[in-house]
């Protein structure tokens, strides 16, 4: 009975749960600006205020100071909430941010981006709306809901709401490991709602993400620029050499040239073949998002598959080159190619890296010059990927099936989600991806929106989802 | 006697020469610098003074205004000056430029660079002292020794000075153009002291330089910059197809790959090959020059033919990627690879720039991607070739010899100078380069000096040449 109660309850008080969206969106908690971040600080008292109001225990972690290009800023604090401590009932670890991206009239937007306003679609629009305060919120409604109803929350929440999410998440890393045998010690799973559906029409969970490994390739000839004209044929030049091995990286269908990084790739089961099937996905969709036709792929399984289960290889620019409007006759003296790699199962960045630069270090040696190359991989993040069998996303997808009369589409994304890998990597338990928005919500463009159905039904989403992983076996 | 007199009043008059030079140099005529446009107007008043108290008569040229990224400078004028008209003699036209580069003690200069200082070695330092304030007032030294011997010049002076030199000679091409049968119609042959030694010991005459032809190769994909997750292994990405081009281009030995382009280049001729064997030139020269020991060709004389005669290619950079340090995972939407190439006789820059978008169209197109290719010539000047055979070449030769007892070097030069095709295009006469620096002056450099010797047996080459080209045929 408490489900459908709960349901009800949410229908209802719908009107209330989108003022405490527009209380939000007022707060223009733009963590990259430094003249917000003591907006950034009054959302953590937003959100501790209201969850002290419904009964909550808070605290809030100093995170210390930032290096903004030389000045120290205070890092907004990390709000850890625990709502019920039953050693009985399992506890739910949900994550989220309340920073957003930068937001300007001037941009733009149709609307001022930090009021609300609910245009004839029904569409909730302003910054954070849907990225990240709306599902945050979602949580929050839950709570009242119970509270109000008198009812019983059938699982401890104990929540971990970030402030510097659009900013790189500075700190949030060390706090987690830190408490992974403390604060976070008792939890049994964790629920992100901080991504999207796929399309418009269809509510997913999300179980994989891809890895990234990023790679500086600078080649060095002469010590200091040179003119072309006094030059130009009588030395080894850095940029002919670097365009040389760079071009041999990818070919222009998206192939990887780099051998063994294939050999690596997890095969395609039937069982993940079959996810394919359902999807909420067209051509259209990506021909949309791109601007154009310029797709490698034919079919949306095809695209998605190179999205999410296969890697990648983009070149991203050149360091120390020539790069303004006009004409330079300039020999760069020493040039650094910027690429990246997206990693997928079974990939390990430690390998990789070793393929990488045996391959790039083979290349170069190919040329005959005389300038020097090194190769290194500055920053690599591992894929993620979870069982969409796992009890977490069974309840999660009765949850859906119980909201939204549908089952979720199983998705994966192409970009990566840092936190996802460290919750997994320093708690070792479940993570599950249970997006609120649609994937034409703009949660990094102008005119950001939540739509209010994605907003309601989500909300009871994220409370039945609650009473279904109480029931199940881990 | 006229000569051994003239040479010897330069002798004697040595240091007055050079304080002529030190107030030469503590004007800081910077043409790129608006805050010292008030001093490039000051240094053409000094010229125009100093050219007056000489007796000559002098007109100045207004330019009109330049836009300096939106603002409008008044342009520096053209100092026009004329030395003589005697119909019986000929017309030599000196050209010369008054305004230098930028300079600040805080660059690494060891003295203050708008304060003439001579240090132990006999070196003048100071900025613009060998580029090309010294030339410019060696020609008014001459004048000034025959006007208090009361020795009548052997020619007709007429000056051409101007102030943009280092900022693209703004406006001087349209007066070339305009004045050719006015103010220069009865000009002769050309003389510009404004290049330099091979290197350091031997004088040289400079009879070519290299052109340029400079092209845009833009590859447009997306609508707009892409995530490289989202979208990476889905669409044709631009930079993979501009690599790919681009490392089509050029070997990393130098050998441009573009089809025909070495069909055009002249062979050598016994006569040309012979210049070679005298050169004050060593490969420690251009070890020097470059930092470190990445040429590509073993001897001088391969360099050097490299340097002058034969076509190079460079790949200057990418508009449009990522060129900050650290990481960005960007898929640009557009990007444009710059690339000239160094041409030589007898390229013809239309066909050269033809050759060039076949090739690179063809290239393209093999890759099958649907991105878009459009490759352009954003400029090209021609090469320029004299002839060392030439009377106004003899005459300086054997001035040479008369000064320094030796034969001057016949050199070409890779880079170019436009001034000079456009005087040899506009009045159809023979154009000499007659340095009177040496290769190590740091034109464009930190602690830019011309030796004394050089200014003043410059000085003495300069008017014993006035003399020789007086006799010879032309």
């Amino acid at each position: 009975m408490a489900v459908p109660e709960f349901m009800e309850y949410v229908e209802k008080h719908q009107n209330d749960f989108v003022e405490r969206l527009r209380k939000a969106v007022a707060i223009p908690s733009v963590s990259g600006d430094p003249n917000h971040r003591p907006d950034v600080f009054r959302m953590s008292e937003f959100l501790v205020n209201e969850l002290k109001a419904l009964g909550a225990s808070v605290e809030t972690r100093d995170l210390g100071k930032q290096d903004f290009h030389g000045t120290p800023l205070d890092l907004p604090p990390v709000v850890l909430a625990t709502v019920g401590n039953d050693p009985a009932k399992k506890t739910i670890l949900v994550y989220g941010h309340y920073d957003v991206q930068p937001a300007l009239k001037e941009d733009g937007w149709a609307t001022d981006p930090f009021v609300l306003v609910e245009d004839d679609k029904q569409r909730l629009i302003g910054r954070g709306s849907s990225d990240d305060k709306g599902p945050v919120l979602g949580w929050i409604n839950v709570v009242e809901a119970h509270k109000n109803l008198g009812l019983e929350l059938p699982v401890n929440i104990k929540f971990c709401l970030e402030g510097m999410e659009e900013s790189g998440s500075e700190g949030l890393d060390d706090l987690i490991y830190q408490e992974a045998g403390e604060y976070f010690k008792d939890v049994d799973a964790v629920t992100i709602s901080d991504n999207y559906w796929l399309g418009t029409t269809k509510p997913c969970l999300t179980y994989g993400l891809r890895g990234v490994s990023y790679f500086h390739l600078t080649v060095k000839g002469p010590a200091a620029d040179l003119h072309s004209g006094v030059f130009g044929g009588t030395i080894h030049e850095p940029m002919t050499d670097l365009f040389a091995v760079m071009s041999k990286l990818v070919q222009p269908d998206g192939k990887i040239l780099v051998p063994g990084v294939y050999d690596q790739v997890r095969a395609v089961t039937d069982e993940e073949e079959a996810t394919y099937a359902t999807l909420d996905f067209k051509l259209d969709d990506l021909h949309g998002a791109v601007g154009n036709k310029t797709n490698i792929h034919p079919d949306v399984k095809s695209v998605l598959q190179h999205r999410w289960r296969y890697p990648s290889l983009s070149l991203h620019g050149v360091e120390g080159a020539f790069y303004n409007p006009g004409d330079k006759t300039v020999i760069p003296a020493k040039v650094t190619g910027k690429f990246s790699i997206r990693s997928v199962p079974d990939m390990e960045p430690k390998k990789l890296t070793e393929l990488v630069k045996k391959y790039v270090n083979d290349e170069f040696n190919k040329l005959g010059s005389k300038n020097t190359m090194v190769i290194e991989c500055s920053h690599d993040g591992n894929h993620w990927l979870a069982s969409p069998n796992h009890p977490n996303y069974v309840a999660a997808a009765k949850a859906t099936e119980t909201v939204y009369k549908v089952k979720p589409d199983l998705t994966r994304e192409g970009g990566s989600i840092p936190v996802t890998l460290s919750f997994q990597d320093a708690l070792q338990k479940n993570v599950l991806l249970l997006p609120m928005g649609r994937g034409d919500d703009g949660a990094h463009s102008i005119n950001e929106k939540l739509d209010r159905s994605n907003y309601i039904q989500g909300t009871k989403l994220l409370g039945v989802y609650l009473h279904e992983v109480s029931k199940v076996e881990f």
